[in-house]
């Protein structure tokens, strides 16, 4: 694909208010290459209670080769789905959705949608988070005074990870909160904005989350206090922090599973599914008994955990801890068993919650396949989840044939882990990566898109490094950094770790390889990448368009009337040339990132050409859309005048 | 496409119980063309409680050249989506769902899905529907003593139609039931099984949707005695009848709106939305005064309209009348309003109490456009909408240039009404058509999708015979008949009436041309059409395999292990070869509908050749997979075995 094509997104070029209330009106932007119609006409068809209503667009004019129409809308939902009729001279008809442009009738699934209420935070598309797992981060002196717990295998923060349980999941290393303050300098200097820490609360094992209660920090973490310091400590420096809750169930040392177990008369009975009158056995995670799920038609079980001031969900966000968002573990379980589904009213009373006590703060859930059906933004307002970047691309810019090494079961293997899909890592092209990646996000509203992670890994996967293809790595931490959603950096990958599979991952950090040169290397690299995002503001809320998709690689602009970056992202040699009208100001291109090479013909046509692996961004100036013209009066009869017809022939006797 | 495909839909040769309960374990077996592969391996992908489960197949063995595999599965939530990945050799992977095949990862959204409770009638795959606007259909002899109401415009039978307002919606023919009873050996003569009749409760206009009560039939239409006469007359003859309910809004002559309004303290105050202190204004059906919308968060409403054995849904399903099913209006809209959505629970209160009263009845959904998000299973059992058969059809097999006619307002134009759409009637060939058919289709649960009309036309269109393109009516209702889902006569498209729009499609029967030449055969041929349907069972559960997509025309089978039907449906000259594996047992077809050509190479390959446009159908013998050999204990480790490796390092101090 290298033709220029209509485009709209959520973004400000397209869209007046992308935070707006029911009953609002927006004005949404559709532009158009010039010589693609000529058209004769654009609707916007918007579907309010479920029933199509149409709007005539405006031509506002032209600018830089594109045609721009407008058109006002009035939101009537808290997901307004909405999608652009383009009519050509003669009549024939295509319709712009998310799912693309289509000659044939679309979705309402993958139409563009504005969301009424519950905005994020107004800095969500400035945070670069970076995540810890506390107990590998770092190690404060205060911690050699803690005793190992009794469930813990103790270890050195040299040694190796132990694969298979019980060092799986038991293995200790005593990272602790004052650890990662002693090293907010290292964080800081690397440009996030924002931390994002796996569950602090007491618990059996190594990662926590199977909290043992919510209500206060670890002691071996160093408390609350600890926390404390390092909330304020991190807040110092611009630093955001937020937390990890697991909402789909605790840990079976919970003090309020402890209260329920065995008891069928505590107040706490009602917090969990008991299977039998004695309270003997109970649903928990995925059959795990020592996660037992939340029965979330428990009143008190709201009232303790997520409803109002006194809650679980609000402490952490009160004074004087003031943490500035939840990630929320097993979110699309949460709630969900057999005909049971109370998804959606736990989700909106977490976020209501917040809003109480702060509404700039940022509500993340883990999703970690399609999260599509809970992230219309009534609640959420992004996920963390993997389809969508992350698992398409490690299957472009990965290796899939295998490294021998232990799996979780102790067998040798050599398939490495690709999040619990037992058919394994497929190999993609550029092309399937922008495919799945337009897939997993058309059926989410921008807005929502902006709040999503973009993580190469995490703690629940392996590390991008281990499998990555020779010279991948900037491509990979590039694109994190430039497409829309939020850039994540798993805490290590800036010291080139590797990892292969979600335990492995979690190595403690090396802090005393930090002066090595490729380690140094590569943490400048992130710094650079970091850096390159937060310079560019488009690259936080500007819009996205491809201006090429091929097999080798791909090339997109994201844009807004302030600047404009322009990126190559390749694995293999690129060599394309595109139309002026693709890239507003390319002769004033200024690199901002890596040694591809534009260059710009006497017809302003652009040629860009690189070896592979690539990554290269430049700078260009922002665009200027002609005023948009569209008019409040452009709304045409529901039910295409026939109904209105009806309407009025019933009005005489009315 | 002409390629052999793996293949699975919800049919018995595929799923070995299409209406489980949560818990019960189901077979689930796909086929995948000899040579195809090879497979190495083949799994299902479940998602219960919204978190991927997998099952091992196993290879049953081989049949006609075609593998086949099968999977147990137990069945989790009331939607259980699921889908397929086939494992080529060297580890390649393509995922079947739905959406079709794919090899890159695919939506939940357009996952194969079984529904858990609220099974639709037993008798559901055999209906042929036949739909009656009672004010245009007949008049009895008693018609003539009834006083004309004040509301109304009366016409003679044979009166030109008024297409603008006041005469539509009050030009007043006078049909009634027993009008409906004098011909019902017409409607049995069609072979149809069930009557979809429009409103038949009093109101002030000649399509009755502005309901003055629920509680009694219209006078004007003979009273509750003459539905009674209707009901018994029509039982009797093994038709079964469907009413018509507005969920969304009543009439503003209803009972409870004249209680209401303007009396804010009366107890039907809370049905409606009134807009301000003195119940004056209120929110009505896209501003239609006339039609004011349905509070459903008033549980007096609920009572009396939709809950238990006394509530207006209940009346008519119960003794004496015991009707068989209700047909929703507006639907989609129903509950919605704003930021409020209560479309769920007043659907399922809806189908709760059919339930109650007589689960053997059919429940369908009017949602004129995309259905799915409102059409998984949960109590509509089908829809009556638009873009899956219907408008697809029209842009395939019509002539969309003008014919010149007076509009709703008045107006001269050459515009066809097309479902309310501005931007007119698209051109589609037979792979568009087919295209949005499978893409209107794809996130419906099959059992859903076979609960659902086909319409050509109904009295909220124009009809299809206005603008066919010759020789096309055939094809039109053949695929009505053959497709997957509830075939459906709107009463008159027999005596090829034809109307530009929705109002002018409503004409009254002209009974006295029966026999007329062109009528007549225009009636044998949906005699012909609806008993080729209700003489081969695989067109009423049968599963659907595209053979052939074309510009041109079509190719598919229903298939069942009782028999196969293989349809032939082209608006062009169509000549293609399939292989031998296409059809089993294309040597022994028997010609069932139509004169194309089926002929039969030595090797088995088959030779299809019709001029169009053509519709034929063959009968053949029906397919025997070998046994299915699927274990119980295929399921694989949940989050990839990585989880449950945590799990067990727990486990160990739980």
């Amino acid at each position: 694909m290298t033709t220029l094509e209509p485009h709209h997104d959520g973004s400000p070029l397209y869209v007046s208010n992308s935070s707006p209330e029911i009953g609002d009106e927006v004005t949404v932007r559709v532009r158009v290459p010039v010589g693609y119609g000529p058209l004769e006409r654009v609707l916007v068809r918007s579907n309010p209670d479920h029933e199509p209503l149409w709007v005539e667009a405006s031509l506002d004019g032209e600018s830089d080769g594109w045609e721009w129409w407008s058109a006002r809308i009035v939101v009537a939902n808290p997901r307004h789905g909405y999608r652009w009729h383009l009519v050509h001279d003669g009549g024939r008809v295509e319709i712009l959705s998310q799912g693309g442009l289509s000659g044939i009738d679309t979705l309402d699934a993958v139409d563009f949608a504005l969301v009424a209420g519950n905005p994020p935070p107004s800095w969500t598309s400035d945070v670069v988070m970076y995540q810890i797992f506390p107990d590998r981060f770092a190690r404060s002196a205060a911690a050699d005074d803690r005793p190992t717990p009794e469930w813990a295998i103790p270890a050195q923060w040299d040694d190796e990870l132990i694969p298979v349980p019980p060092g799986r999941g038991q293995q200790f290393f005593g990272g602790d909160l004052d650890g990662i303050v002693e090293h907010l300098d290292h964080i800081a200097a690397l440009g996030v904005t924002m931390i994002y820490h796996t569950p602090i609360f007491p618990a059996e094992s190594n990662h926590r989350y199977d909290a043992a209660r919510f209500d206060e920090v670890d002691p071996l973490l160093g408390g609350d206090d600890a926390y404390l310091r390092l909330i304020d400590a991190a807040h110092a420096r611009g630093i955001r922090i937020m937390g990890d809750l697991t909402s789909n169930h605790s840990g079976s040392a919970h003090e309020w599973f402890r209260a329920a177990h065995r008891h069928p008369e505590a107040p706490e009975s009602a917090f969990y599914y008991f299977l039998d009158d004695e309270n003997e056995d109970y649903e928990s995670w995925l059959g795990a008994p020592t996660l037992p799920k939340f029965d979330w038609s428990s009143d008190e079980l709201r009232r303790r955990f997520t409803e109002g001031a006194d809650s679980i969900v609000a402490k952490w966000l009160s004074p004087p801890y003031g943490i500035d968002g939840w990630r929320i573990d097993v979110a699309n379980m949460t709630g969900r068993l057999r005909d049971i589904d109370l998804n959606e009213s736990v989700r909106r009373a977490i976020r209501r919650t917040m809003i109480e006590i702060e509404p700039e703060t940022l509500l993340v859930a883990e999703s970690t396949n399609d999260a599509a059906s809970d992230l219309q933004g009534d609640a959420w307002h992004g996920a963390m989840t993997y389809p969508a970047f992350t698992r398409g691309l490690w299957a472009w810019l990965s290796d899939p044939t295998g490294i021998p090494h232990i799996n979780a079961f102790g067998e040798e293997t050599d398939e490495m882990w690709y999040f619990g899909i037992p058919t394994g890592m497929p190999s993609y092209d550029a092309t399937q990566f922008v495919a799945q990646m337009q897939r997993f996000t058309s059926q989410l509203p921008w807005r929502v898109r902006l709040g999503s992670m973009l993580p190469l890994d995490t703690h629940d996967t392996a590390r991008f490094a281990t499998r990555a293809l020779p010279g991948t790595i900037p491509v990979a931490v590039g694109l994190s950094m430039t497409l829309p959603g939020i850039p994540v950096v798993f805490a290590g990958d800036e010291f080139g770790l590797t990892g292969i599979d979600g335990e492995m991952s979690r190595t403690p950090i090396p802090w005393d390889r930090i002066e090595e040169p490729d380690v140094s290397a590569r943490i400048d690299l992130y710094r650079e990448l970091i850096g390159l995002r937060r310079s560019h503001r488009a690259l936080g809320d500007g819009g996205l368009r491809w201006l090429h998709v091929g097999p080798e690689g791909v090339v997109f602009v994201r844009e807004s009337t302030e600047g404009v970056v322009l990126v190559v992202a390749a694995r293999d040699d690129l060599d394309i040339a595109l139309p002026a009208a693709a890239v507003h100001g390319a002769g004033s291109a200024v690199s901002a990132f890596g040694d591809a090479t534009l260059g710009v013909a006497e017809d302003g046509g652009i040629v860009l050409s690189a070896e592979g692996p690539t990554f290269a961004v430049w700078s260009l100036p922002g665009i200027q859309p002609p005023p948009a013209t569209a008019s409040a009066s452009a709304t045409l009869p529901q039910a295409g005048g026939i109904a209105d017809a009806e309407i009025a022939a019933l009005d005489t006797d009315s």
